[in-house]
């Protein structure tokens, strides 16, 4: 089954308090060169269906609507998972 | 700055919670076609230093030891951010 993902990361000029958390704990493990942190969510949706770009269409719109929260975050990439991408997934484990 | 993107999802073989309640409430909504969400975390690391086969080393290593709990997540990828998605997402907001 085709599968999209979806990735949304709290919009840059806001302050991301868990990747500062992260930022902070790398630095004080001497890890300093890595300057900044910012975490969000990657959604793997899968569906039954072929991908058309109205499918697209319909899932770029769920994300506004359900996946993100417009004031704070944004959808920064919405993608056809590679099927060789999913493959190495599975070995992954 | 360089930007090291780690993309982190839960287990195949683990329910998820979180997923399952956005793929009922897009079924509720008339959108059953989408028959599976999972949800996972997006890291984006900015590092002042040059990103060498070393660092992505560290990368790993830190992506194992911090970002994820091996016992229940995948670090499913990590990858240097293209430049040009950067300034596309700078744009986005």
């Amino acid at each position: 089954m085709p599968k999209i993902v979806v990735q949304v990361m709290p919009k840059q000029e806001l302050l991301d308090p868990a990747g500062k958390a992260v930022q902070r704990s790398l630095a004080a493990a001497g890890q300093g060169h890595f300057t900044d942190v910012r975490i969000g969510k990657r959604f793997e949706i899968a569906t039954d269906r072929e991908v058309t770009a109205e499918l697209m269409q319909e899932v770029a719109q769920l994300a506004d609507d359900l996946l993100s929260n417009g004031v704070i975050e944004d959808v920064i990439s919405i993608e056809v998972a590679d099927e060789a991408a999913e493959a190495l997934e599975g070995e992954a484990e």
